[in-house]
């Protein structure tokens, strides 16, 4: 038979990830599996007010074509942030607004990826980041991820040994393992990258989502032209609204990544870039981001303790600043996809750590989320989890 | 210098485009040049009470993360208007909901185009079509569109001589010259690419726009499964909610094209779905549909008419049925770039032909747009064309 697809698509086996997705939905399960932001996050009110309020005073401009890049003021806004959060010398020409920060996955991998172009990622890493990165065939250079950021020495050697294109980080309550770069080692890498012609993606969803310590200024966002920020409206307003934005000071780059959406899709909704914007301007953000943050603290820190009340002592799991998840290692010869099977017949959910390897099969480690099940919830999935270990 | 950009960006020169849509972007000019539907497509009372009854309704699930194929209903609605319109035997499950149409040229290119891989196109063509497929580094096969369709004899050569991936068409109202199939080349077409793996996209964003003669079934579309038919509310509600859809019978190339949707953008705009879905079922959609293609009609006859009246005899010009474009031919030797610079002096503008061919530079052609402006200023329009002719 003729083969008529493309090669990028039939190597991309998402099959084990669907499966596994498909048993999360099962009715009555207690899932820790998803990554949906607590619905306490969406403004539903206000964003009503600002919709009407847009589609009353800029009548036909949120219906008709618009550009490229993304409604102006919402791009201020974003670079305005970016200058009162970190000081960055960023301006709206920097910003570019993508259809969820989902698509400057998309865009990076159209704008710099030949087939067979060498990727580093974290290890574990995110893994929509490693599907979509993988339909443009790259070589994925797996390097560990520590408790404060990427293992050094791994990091120095796979860019001397090789022509990196692109590396890839979350830098702030990584997904899936929680972790957060320290300062140090965001300093280190700057050092060791800017030696290079690698572009560093920091992909920051989370990044507002801090309910403990302090907010750490990027590895290299705003200061390097071989840079990109990723950021998104999903965590703090809505991920249904499809809104988030990247940010690079190289013009070339810009163009280009233009060019690449254009082609994907010729612009975002702009209602939702428009009620976005409206929003932000009249309404107290940080007060509704602090309303967020709250409740993440008080679900995770009862996933924490459930965790140490209830699992043995050989499972050993990250303990996040902020953010949605954390990640948890059941021990040496354990594989999480079997204990996944087990667990799912008690009717609780996880993703096990094998999607987030580019490398690794069984392992023992696993992805929680805590964003979305109440406390009581939670302590009732955890003891299910501990029934099964 | 290290060159960091893949080479699908760097061998994507559209300077030429933007230099020509800059210029058409000068204040006062009369341009003929945009695709832009004419506002009063845009139902702004009825979908801003559409959107309210949504967000009134249905709660939380429009700000949350979605499915990716697209809101149930509004795919239902999709599948029922193919049954009706055309008799097809399509389903819910053969739909998927896009960000705008545009989204279905990348994704097709995603799931079926190899570096190399031969795809055919009209000649000429839809120019985002041929800058999308450019990205996947195809070899381009161009044939001749004539007055009722491709030439039938190109058609089967390029077929025969070559292992052609995709071949892709705009049935109705073709952009850029605004050609509509006939009946018998579709039967035609059908019967030579039925005994080849070519994957038929007929994409039909004007389909509705019809304000002469009959609607015509579709080529392949819900016949074949090596077929997909894309469609669009863009054109007959608002392009800036980017709303489109494609539909398959084949189940294998869904599963692809929802994968590579995935990686794209997670899911497009899920309030945006919910009211044109909320609009559709709540409004008389064929009423709005009728309102806009008597205008179009209008406007259409006063460039016809006008272009009759005042250019010289031998410039000759295609009579569309419907859709938004003309396309005229200047004649033999005469560049229309060239006369696009003293028409641009003179305060009006179009698209010359040479972006919508894959293997022609120089041509006599060029695209005229007659939806976005009123039938005196199109008068006014034709005159400074003829004046530079």
């Amino acid at each position: 038979m003729v083969q008529i697809y493309s090669d990028r698509v039939l190597q991309a086996d998402s099959s084990f990830i669907k499966d596994i997705l498909s048993l999360t939905e099962v009715e009555d399960i207690i899932s820790f599996a998803g990554g949906l932001p607590n619905p306490i996050s969406f403004p539903m009110k206000e964003f009503q007010e600002s919709i009407n309020r847009v589609l009353q005073n800029s009548g036909d401009k949120v219906f008709q074509y618009s550009g490229t890049q993304g409604y102006l003021p919402l791009r201020q806004w974003v670079a305005d942030r970016y200058k009162k959060r970190f000081g960055m010398d960023v301006t709206a020409d920097d910003i570019l607004i993508t259809t969820g920060s989902q698509q400057g996955l998309d865009l990076m991998g159209k704008a710099l990826v030949n087939k067979g172009d060498k990727v580093a990622v974290e290890s574990p890493c995110y893994l929509a980041a490693i599907q979509t990165f993988a339909l443009f065939e790259p070589e994925f250079l797996p390097i560990s991820l520590e408790d404060d950021g990427l293992n050094l020495e791994e990091l120095e050697a796979t860019l001397k040994n090789n022509d990196v294109k692109l590396l890839y980080t979350v830098p702030n309550f990584q997904n899936p393992t929680g972790l957060t770069y320290s300062k140090e080692k965001r300093e280190a890498i700057f050092e060791i990258i800017k030696k290079t012609n690698t572009v560093l993606i920091e992909d920051d969803p989370y990044g507002e989502l801090r309910f403990e310590g302090e907010s750490l200024p990027y590895i290299a966002g705003g200061k390097s032209e071989n840079s990109v920020l990723f950021g998104s409206f999903s965590k703090t307003l809505s991920p249904g609204m499809r809104i988030g934005y990247l940010c690079t000071k190289s013009k070339e780059l810009m163009g280009h990544l233009i060019g690449a959406k254009q082609s994907s899709d010729l612009h975002t909704n702009v209602l939702a870039q428009y009620a976005i914007y409206d929003y932000l301007t009249n309404n107290d953000y940080e007060a509704h981001i602090s309303k967020i943050t709250a409740l993440y603290k008080q679900q995770c820190d009862a996933m924490i303790a459930a965790m140490e009340k209830y699992l043995p002592a050989h499972v050993t799991f990250t303990k996040p600043e902020g953010g949605m998840f954390l990640w948890a290692d059941l021990g040496e010869g354990i594989s999480s996809v079997e204990v996944f099977k087990r667990a799912t017949e008690k009717k609780v959910a996880f993703v096990p750590g094998d999607p987030f390897y580019t490398n690794i099969k069984g392992a023992g480690t696993l992805r929680l989320n805590y964003t979305n099940s109440d406390p009581e919830t939670i302590v009732e999935g955890i003891k299910r989890l501990a029934s099964v270990l």
